[in-house]
C-alpha cells in the first residue's frame, strides 16, 4: 500500500489530540490546527476547516474521544452527560453529510455499553473508523478504476479526495487508481462558491504527480460536447435507499448534462454514506449557506441584491450509471436502489 | 423614454474623446478612462475594460473616429493608411463578437467614399451606430417582455445589459421592460471566471431599483428543478444564419438544462449580431483566454496543473425558443434559421 499512499492528510490523530488541516488556506498555505476538545472540532467542521462527508465523520469520532478524555479527567462520575452534550453540538455542525451522524451513532452506541473508563475502547473505535475509511477508499479505487478501463477522460467535481476522507479519497481514489492503470486525462470543475476543485482537487492530485485540467463549472457542457470525457466521477454526502445522491451543488447539473451527452456518471462513496432510513433524495435536508459566500462586500448593505446559496443538490438515481462502494458496485441504481449491498 | 433611461453607461462620447467605464473595477469603483486615440481603445477592449458584443462594436466605431481625428490632423494626405492600420489592430482586439467587425466594416465603407475631411461624416456615423443600438434595445425590450407576460421568474447569464451595449441592454433590456410590466423575480448566474453576473448584472439592475438574486452557475439546474423560473434570457456575441448562438461560456449548459426542465431560452440581440456569412455555429471561432483567469497564482509555476478556459460556447438553434431582435422575434429558430428577418 505504501507506493499508493497519498501525500496529504486532512486529519492526523496524535493519540491524544487531533490535528486538522485548515483547508480554507489551501493551496497557498498548509497549516494544521491542533485540537484537544470536542467543541473546537465542531467549530472546525462548521467553519469548513475540514469538509467532505467521510472526513467530517472521522473528525467527529475523534472529537467524541477528545470530549470523553476531557470530561472523564474532570469527573469519573459525571462525564457521560457532558459527552452527550458535546455530541449534540457536534451533530449540529453540518446538516447534509450522513457520515457525521453515522460516526456519532457508532460512538454513542459504544459509550452506552461502557461503565468504566471509556477511553481505551472509544479511542480504538475512532481509530478503526479512520482506518476502515482508508481501506474502503482503496477498495473503491480498484472497483471504480475497473469501470474506467477504456476511458478517454474523466471530469470530477468538488473535492472527494484524500482531503475529504481519511485518506486516498472516494472519487479521487477511483481517479488515482485509474491513473495507475493508464488514465491520463483528468478534468476538475472549480466548484463555486468555495472553489474546492480549484483550491483542493488539482492541488491534491499534483501532490501525487497527477496532472489535472481545471475548468469553470459552466464549461462542463462544452467539454462534454467536445467529447473530451466519457465519465464523470464524484463523491456523495448522502445516498438514499433508492440510490438518489446528495452531493456538492452542481452535481445534479453535471448529471443532466451527462445524460444529454452520453457521458456516464459514477458516484464513489463508502456505505457509511448511505442513509437507509430515507426512501428517496427528496427527504434530504439541503444546507443553505450564507449569502456572503456569493455577494461582494459592497453589496451587503444593498437590500436589492440577494443570493441563493444551496451548497448541495440531489441527483436522482436514474441519472447515475454506477454507485461504487467498498462492498461492491451498484450498476444502474434506479433499477433496485442500494439494496443489493445488503445481501 | 426618459423614465426608462438606465442609470449607467459603459461608453460616453464627449464629441472629441471616448470615456470608457473600466468594468474590471465594478462594483467597488466606478471610474471612466478618457481615450483620444484608437490603439488605447483597442487595448481597453482587449483588456476587458469594455466588454459585451454591442458595446465593443460601438467602442470600435468611436475608435475609428479617434483614429481619423488624430491622423487627419497630422497629415491631410497620408491619414488614410494610418486609419486602415488602426482598424486592423482594432479588429484583432477580440475574436468572437461579430458586432466588432460589423461596426468596423460600416466605418470602412463610409471612409472609402470620402475624399475630403472625413471627420464630420464618420463622427455622425459612429453616433448613429450608438443611438441605433440604444433604440434597438428599447424595441427588443418591448418584444421580449411580451413573451415573458406570465413568467414566474427569469434567469440571466453574464451581463447583456446597459454595460454591454450602448444603453438599456439586450437581455437586461428585456428584463427591464418585463419588470415594468410586473415580472418580480430575476436571478443572475455569477458567470465564472470573470463574474460578470456577480459584478455587473446585479449591480446594474440595482442602479435601476430592480432586485435580483445571485446564484452560483452550477446551481441553475437545481433552481430549474425547483420550478423557480420558466425563462432564461441571455444576449449573444454572434448568431449564425441558422440560428445557432455563440454567447458567454455556460449559455450552452443552461440551454441543455432548460430543455430538460421545460424552461424556455430567449436570446436577445440586435441584428448587427447576426453573421449572415456563416451557415452554422460550428464556424464560429471560440476565444480561449489565459489559464491565469482560473488558476491560483501559486499554481503558475506548477506544470501539473493546467486550465481550459474557453469564454464562449455555441448553443444550437434547436435549444432556443425565441431570438428577439429589433426587427422582430424569431420563434423556434431551428425551423427556418434567421432568414425571416430578411423579408
Amino acid at each position: 500500500m505504501s507506493s499508493k499512499s497519498p501525500s496529504v492528510q486532512a486529519l492526523k490523530w496524535t493519540g491524544q489530540e487531533l490535528d486538522v488541516l485548515d483547508q480554507r488556506l489551501l493551496p497557498e498555505q498548509m497549516i494544521y490546527n491542533r485540537y484537544s476538545d470536542a467543541l473546537s472540532v465542531a467549530d472546525a467542521i462548521k467553519t469548513m476547516q475540514v469538509r467532505g462527508a467521510p472526513a467530517i465523520g472521522i473528525a467527529a469520532a475523534y472529537a467524541v474521544v477528545l470530549s470523553a478524555q476531557q470530561h472523564y479527567a474532570e469527573s469519573e462520575s459525571l462525564w457521560r452527560d457532558k459527552v452527550e452534550a458535546d455530541i449534540k453540538i457536534l451533530a449540529q455542525s453540518r446538516p447534509t453529510a450522513v457520515n457525521l451522524f453515522w460516526a456519532l451513532g457508532l460512538m454513542q452506541q459504544l459509550l452506552s455499553q461502557i461503565s468504566a473508563n471509556p477511553l481505551p475502547e472509544i479511542k480504538a473505535l475512532a481509530e478503526k473508523i479512520h482506518a476502515d475509511d482508508i481501506a474502503a477508499n482503496y477498495k473503491m479505487g480498484e472497483l471504480g478504476a475497473a469501470l474506467l478501463a477504456d476511458s478517454v477522460g474523466v471530469l470530477t467535481h468538488c473535492n472527494a479526495g484524500a482531503l475529504a476522507t481519511g485518506g486516498y479519497g472516494t472519487a479521487l481514489g477511483v481517479i488515482r487508481s485509474a491513473c495507475q492503470r493508464g488514465l491520463n486525462k483528468v478534468y476538475a470543475g472549480e466548484t463555486r462558491p468555495w472553489l474546492q476543485g480549484a483550491r483542493l482537487t488539482v492541488w491534491e492530485l499534483a501532490q501525487d504527480d497527477i496532472s489535472a485540467t481545471l475548468i469553470a463549472d459552466s464549461a462542463a457542457a462544452y467539454l462534454m460536447a467536445s467529447k473530451a470525457i466519457d465519465w464523470i466521477v464524484v463523491g456523495a454526502d448522502r445516498i438514499a435507499a433508492n440510490g438518489d445522491v446528495a452531493n456538492k451543488i452542481g452535481t445534479y447539473s453535471l448529471a443532466v448534462l451527462a445524460k444529454y451527452h452520453g457521458v456516464k456518471l459514477m458516484v464513489a462513496a463508502p456505505t457509511s454514506t448511505i442513509d437507509w432510513d430515507i426512501d428517496s433524495g427528496q427527504q434530504i435536508e439541503i444546507e443553505q449557506r450564507g449569502e456572503n459566500e456569493l455577494l461582494a462586500e459592497c453589496y451587503q448593505e444593498q437590500g436589492l441584491i440577494q443570493a441563493w446559496n444551496p451548497v448541495f443538490d440531489v441527483t436522482p438515481a436514474h441519472l447515475i450509471a454506477a454507485i461504487v462502494t467498498e462492498r461492491g458496485v451498484v450498476l444502474n441504481p434506479a433499477e433496485q436502489g442500494m439494496r443489493s449491498l445488503l445481501c
